[in-house]
């Protein structure tokens, strides 16, 4: 039944061409665009290397993306693999190391559309985790593609705590082996990538157990399908764990393991190993594992979540400027929709948003790269405020880009529910990525634990007497800094300045942070212990944590402006972005600036007709 | 290459048993849940009859659901096609005639996986825009399915601006026909539901030019595919827009005319019509016209809408009565995360919300049912107000069922991004809702355009020497009562008051109007015209119509509660959910009620404080 099926095609001729409102609108800007994406590119070497990479990429008929969006889940996976593929034979004829800013720009320019991505996070943990011979042994395997490897950590019935994953790995003295199992049905892993149908290999994080006792999380190398036919070995029982919302290409698999057997070697035994007659010897701190996870992080924001905010305020802006609706006259002829008020008040916050978090995302980077080599040499003094920055600017950056692209896709009326406009998959990407690496409310709360510890600290060192000397890490010192009880604003036009909007910011977090430091104290004594107690108060440290993470990107974009002030027009249009950024988070929070008067009602309509103000100059 | 893909088959015996979670869960409730039940379903009766449907559903397996997440798109389209047809023959045997609430519970439990749906929407506009002839010709073709009819308004170019239709309908006088034509790329039908591959007639949304002038927006019924073949008639290019993110059952069409050419008498012409002369004959008004989309809107929050938030907080709540992760205390055994503080403040809110937007949509359907007959009998008076309410309504409660079922699936980790576990279907249903039957911020603008308008009759009617005696429409009466400068509450109970938290949404409702009047007297005042000044403060008009309608929607809750004084115990636990909808609302518009000084900074802590006990309680 039915005529065929019309497809719209990408990148034929009539798309190819650059609507006439499009380039009436590049026409009117008022700076230098290409000085703009060297900034964001972190210099025109990059915006140079970029563009050759994605040249590359989009001239390749075997990276094209056409009909993506009409391909049945196992298409889009058979094609991921192909790209990958073709992708490492192309490296390797063009010389492109793995980890060089070239895979970057890869997998920016095919919007992640890869498979076997987990590979390298083996390939990573093998490096972190392993010992020499290890290393050694796996690595060229790997490297080789003679086998395909995975990583298997979350469980059916565990992804937080991770303590608690129930897959156990107990050692034989008799034949020098680990024997892999999955006790229970929540033991089973669950969400792996590439486990489904490709790996052969997977690093599975198990419970170990040896000299009578439980030993706590190790990293097992276990094969699990046959090198010949790809069959799985004897007793394992692997698959794919069925449709998701995004990531068709990915084949998330299940895993369960009843008594595998692998040798005493496939422990990896950097840090930990198991003598042959099974006497457990530790050879150092996990801090470095616990580290990688930092890294990783990080990673995703720049690599992942930001670029998916950013290509969605594209699309929308675009969108908006072509589309036209209802006149604002009624003689008026159709009005371009971006010229309502209402469009601007979805798309121009997420534009400021992008760039702000780009910068932010830029600024956390350059602090962990500063002190890589630290951690590595085994200083670990900046590893607490790293996890605390990175847990709550991962949890900031993942749910802002999630409302972010969700406004942008809304923006575009019925055409962004069209899976054709894009938006969708950004939208379904950057959601998953509220929860991986960390639900989002876990990681905030880690944020506020680390607060409430600090500002504690600070506390007993106000204290006339305390021995405590330490002082606050560099994110957190405005807690102690002196601070207003009002903010001096008269009028609209003191809101632009960055100073002020910061140090409100700050009056903010501080007192959030307060609050919720003295609610703990409250509830502690009226009975509760510290556990209780802090479980009675999450909804209050979630808060302050927020206004916290705020305040550190308020802050950046700030000190980004400063050190432009050598390109005055670019500055220009980035200062009002800033502006923007920061005045709408003041009036999405506005209860949180007039709850002990820092703000007045006056003062707020003045940020409102500021930042309305602002709406119009950036349009 | 791969293994099986291994399925998670729905029904089966394992998941057919109850877990012990759940049971002892249901164990410890304090009311009859089934007097619950019998109020949700509007009597015991109702939920008889509910129940009946439920079990003749889904125990026959035509109507399985089973595997639908696997299935490719067009395999979806024929099972929802499979699944209409089994619905006609099976309502035929039973006798469950068109529009009985049968077929309203039938929708329910298939989750609404039927095709055709337009069909219905033809029949509805063809009784009331086609003639006594027309509706007597064509219906039984419908009833009998000899014809599959469609409905196409929306173009590429246009969605919002009906006015703005560019398809066209040109009367030809020598041959007695209509020309009915897509001028221009824009013009292109795209969207209409059940066109893409199905429909073999659809009633077009056409510029009527006759008597030599354009005459406005007429429907025509115009044949699309032959019915030996199914092959689109000459001049007629038709398809599937393609893949989107939800409704993946549903061909959404497009549909270009080449000067079609259709017979006079298929024009509906019960209020205008076209002399074979070609003269334009008006015959009445359009405004039943207008009314039958309030009548859709108020369908669609009972019938769609509503239900998927209803079904994300039962997933998500039992999911959180199972799942255990971590611990409150380390020593204590892993806690069910419902426990978690932070999990309680994402899904009882939800829960509050489903719980007062049913509430709200019974009894807008109710005001709705009670002006039908007079509508009909051409006394629109209360047009107006059911119109600017069920806008306001229908953009709350599709933007707050959004949010909602995304945090029920956010709630649900890992779990909630796997198709299988409900959440990502009904996330993307709701989404579509903020779009169709008008774009949410239309509708918010709507409304706020009648707040505005009587806002300022009810001024000019104080003024003393106006003439103007109208009283102020019920839903906006409050806007003239007297109102008070400060919250009296002194302490956190204060605030379970529902009279307390009514009048504190009232005056924050009538502020907001104000506000919003005076600004836009404002910009009129710096030389603007209305229509400028209008959209220069648009984002404010919209932060008042938000205002409105959640004030609306707590006045309803309470008002439910007054009715069940002869059941306590139900009372009881629905005035925590009403006492928790109203208070986290204040919560999250804070600044609202912080900015004039109606509340305190203190006052705000305790409506925190009431809020933070209440989700105790309600766990």
């Amino acid at each position: 039944m039915g005529s065929p099926v019309h497809r719209v095609s990408l990148g034929d001729t009539w798309s190819r061409q650059v609507h006439p409102n499009i380039e009436s609108e590049r026409y009117i800007q008022s700076f230098n665009v290409e000085r703009l994406i060297n900034i964001l590119d972190g210099g025109a070497q990059n915006t140079a290397l970029r563009r050759k990479v994605e040249s590359i990429i989009h001239s390749d008929p075997e990276f094209s993306l056409k009909d993506n969006y009409f391909m049945t889940q196992n298409e889009r996976y058979v094609a991921a693999v192909r790209k990958k593929f073709h992708l490492q034979i192309t490296a390797k004829r063009l010389g492109w190391s793995e980890n060089s800013p070239e895979f970057y720009y890869v997998y920016r320019a095919l919007s992640g559309e890869l498979a076997l991505n987990l590979h390298h996070v083996f390939l990573k943990s093998l490096r972190s985790l392993g010992s020499e011979e290890q290393i050694a042994k796996w690595t060229p395997l790997c490297n080789e593609f003679q086998i395909i490897a995975s990583y298997a950590q979350t469980e059916l019935g565990h992804g937080t705590n991770l303590r608690g994953l129930e897959t156990e790995a107990t050692y034989d003295a008799a034949t020098q082996e680990f024997v892999v199992h999955s006790p229970t049905l929540t033991a089973t892993k669950w969400w792996p990538g590439d486990l489904g149908r490709s790996a052969t290999h997977t690093l599975v994080q198990a419970q170990l157990i040896c000299s009578g006792a439980r030993q706590g999380m190790h990293a097992f190398i276990v094969p699990i399908r046959s090198l010949q036919d790809h069959t799985p070995l004897p007793g394992v029982t692997v698959g794919d764990i069925g449709p998701k919302m995004g990531f068709d290409h990915i084949d998330h698999g299940f895993l369960r393991l009843d008594h595998v057997r692998v040798p005493r070697e496939n422990m990896l035994s950097r840090f930990a190993q198991v003598l042959p007659d099974g006497t457990y010897v530790k050879l150092g701190t996990l801090q470095t594992n616990y580290f990688s996870m930092v890294v990783l992080r990080v990673d995703l924001l720049l690599g992942e979540i930001i670029p998916l905010l950013q290509k969605a305020c594209v699309i929308a802006i675009r969108y908006s400027v072509i589309r036209r609706q209802s006149s604002i006259r009624p003689s008026d002829p159709e009005a371009k929709i971006l010229d309502y008020q209402t469009q601007q008040q979805k798309l121009f916050p997420q534009l400021a948003t992008a760039y702000a978090f780009h910068f932010l995302a830029s600024g956390l980077l350059e602090f962990l790269r500063s002190s890589y080599d630290a951690i590595l040499n085994k200083d670990f003094s900046h590893l607490p405020e790293l996890h605390a920055l990175s847990a709550g600017i991962k949890a900031m950056t993942s749910d802002l880009c999630l409302q972010g692209t969700e406004l942008c896709r809304q923006a575009c009326g019925g055409h962004g529910y069209s899976k054709l406009s894009g938006l969708p998959s950004l939208v379904s990407r950057v959601t998953a990525s509220c929860t991986y690496e960390g639900d989002n409310t876990v990681l905030y709360l880690q944020t506020a634990r680390f607060l409430v510890k600090n500002y504690l600290q600070a506390q007993a060192q106000a204290t006339p007497g305390s021995t405590l000397q330490k002082s606050l890490p560099q994110s957190i010192a405005y807690l102690t800094t002196t601070d207003l009880a009002r903010c001096p604003a008269q009028k609209a036009a003191d809101f632009l300045h960055p100073k002020l909007y910061t140090t409100a910011w700050a009056h903010v977090a501080t007192r959030l942070i307060k609050d919720s430091v003295h609610h703990l104290e409250t509830v502690m004594q009226s009975g509760a212990d510290w556990d209780e107690a802090w479980n009675q108060t999450t909804v209050i440290h979630l808060q302050a944590a927020k206004a916290h993470c705020f305040y550190i990107s308020v802050k950046s974009f700030t000190e980004t402006l400063e050190k432009l002030e050598n390109q005055p027009a670019v500055q220009q249009v980035l200062k009002r972005l800033c502006d923007l950024y920061a005045l709408h988070g003041i009036l999405t929070n506005a209860g949180d600036f007039l709850h002990d008067g820092f703000l007045s009602g006056a003062q707020v309509d003045a940020v409102r007709t500021a930042y309305l103000d602002l709406l119009r100059l950036i349009r």
